[in-house]
């Protein structure tokens, strides 16, 4: 399977490595991934017998050699159309969805299946996309783009298949859980938390769109379209984050039994689709009550085979990258 | 899609009635099932263009009329070869796998697909069932078979795909569950919790294979070899059930914070596959300590996806039979 990547952050970085490591256990599964396109904003690497990653993983990532050539970039995917698979990691943008939205979109139509892990295209667009690759017989693969590692796309699509999604309920963002664990743990206000997040890394730069709830919002929203054939966008939903979340609401209910979790939700009621999200009160008896730290959660009620809740999934590039590779070993399969 | 239908206990029923209750999403999917072929031991119904549904429910599943046969079984079904999916839900047999193992085997050698909730042929032969299918380029449906509505095998089959497991531990027998929560909340002795279970109609007239831990041994050893590459038989491991679990070791637990839960765990270490069913002493940050009462959980460790839990999945008959739907939707996808 020839495969072409195009975005060069940690994830595909993680993501080549994957494809070293797990070469030999691959093989033996009769999965052959030659990796033919490297691709960064600024130019990239093409070699129509396979790029030796090896070599680049060696020399720790850098791509700045005699084969890096300036003008390499998805045209010439698509004018040689040589590839199996698209793999889209470009950085997300929930405005424009750019530059992913291109990138996917010319792939699908050119007849090339995609994996990715943006949220923008998807969130913005995923209905057009889904469409050209239905109509042209291809595989849109976006299990990254709601919880990476966490198999919340699959378990939606072919877990619950034949029964009816009545809601879908999630702790999906992992840097905002972290913070209300510590609040609740360690009895500190959100600053302090935030504080310590950041310190550890599990916060990163961009954590706003984390802590006021619009990554959370981007995944539940991502989920309801997918798999509740729901069209919302994010103006259609009322986002709250965890930023003003007080140390004594969460002790009170601490007090109670009960824990304060961003939540995202979305729920079908007379056949009208609607989302939210916003830390709720939530009590032992939710399914999602030990979802804590950096872990995330997502609950499926559904009407014929009761609520199932998958949980965990390690949160990390390296895990991410794994969710791509889990796409694509689908995808060989002939899953769609 | 033509189906058979074989056996007809009461996931049979239950199955038959959810074909007729989601005929209209079913068709909006695109997926039109007839049923051709009910069979019971003593005989069955054949209808080439599709048995009228409808007037098994309306007559309380009564199949004596006009067009039963006695001389209607399996060998009509490979002889006519007109149907897509064989259903196979005749009793299980842990011993001989019959009288499913031979219907299974049948319908693969002459084309058929299988859809089965039939732990008996799975557990005994399952590799070489598996092999008479992807030789003939079908789809052998289990998932009913590990947990009903649990999605266990899926789970373990697309969600972490690409991916390692490392170990699978689950709480897989709902009656065994229920009564060890019984002992745990109620604060009872197991003769007094089993009591309780017996009158709610939750453990069945057959629960000794539940409590002695062979139900739980026969879905773990399913896990062990569908997912796990292994070819583990009942005799290959310990199984202790919780029948010998004293009120007092509870409650000791208990005051730490911690449970007893009847536990089957498969694991693989230095490449050699164990497996083995006891009640365990599982603490606070166990991912299956809050499944309680008739619910059931498995949680898959893995190499680069990290640790995957799924829990919940009603236990009923209803339930059981929307598995059976699952994998038909599934395979009507195109998925093996």
């Amino acid at each position: 399977m020839d495969i072409g990547i195009i975005g060069f952050g940690g994830v595909s970085k993680a993501f080549i490595k994957l494809l070293l490591d797990k070469e030999d256990s691959l093989n033996k599964k009769g999965l052959d991934i030659r990796v033919k396109y490297i691709i960064k904003s600024n130019g990239g690497i093409y070699n129509k017998d396979g790029i030796n990653i090896k070599e680049i993983v060696d020399r720790d990532y850098s791509l700045v050699d005699s084969d890096f050539k300036e003008d390499i970039n998805i045209h010439n995917i698509v004018d040689n159309s040589d590839i199996d698979i698209l793999v889209e990691l470009t950085n997300t943008n929930i405005e424009t969805g750019e530059p992913g939205l291109t990138h996917i979109r010319l792939a699908l139509e050119n007849n090339i299946n995609v994996v990715t892990g943006n949220k923008g295209p998807i969130l913005l667009e995923y209905k057009k996309l889904k469409s050209i690759a239905d109509n042209n017989g291809l595989a849109l693969g976006i299990g990254c783009t709601t919880g990476g590692a966490l198999p919340s796309i699959n378990v939606g699509n072919y877990d619950i298949a034949g029964s009816e999604i009545l809601s879908i309920e999630g702790i999906l963002n992992g840097t905002s859980n972290y913070i209300l664990s510590e609040m609740y743990e360690s009895e500190v206000e959100y600053k302090d938390a935030l504080n310590k997040a950041i310190s550890l890394g599990i916060a990163e730069a961009n954590y706003k769109l984390d802590v006021e709830g619009y990554d959370t919002a981007s995944k539940i929203l991502i989920l309801a379209n997918v798999l509740m054939d729901a069209n919302l966008s994010l103006k259609d939903i009322s986002i709250e984050g965890i930023d003003k979340v007080k140390k004594e609401e969460i002790l009170e209910e601490k007090a109670r039994g009960n824990k304060i979790k961003l939540i995202g939700k979305v729920y079908n009621r007379n056949n009208k689709v609607s989302a939210y999200v916003r830390p709720e009160v939530i009590t032992k008896e939710h399914p999602l009550y030990f979802v804590d730290n950096k872990n995330k959660g997502v609950s499926y009620s559904t009407d014929t085979l009761g609520d199932i809740s998958i949980i965990g999934g390690a949160s990390g590039t390296v895990n991410a990258a794994a969710s791509i590779l889990r796409d694509i070993v689908n995808i060989n399969r002939g899953i769609k």
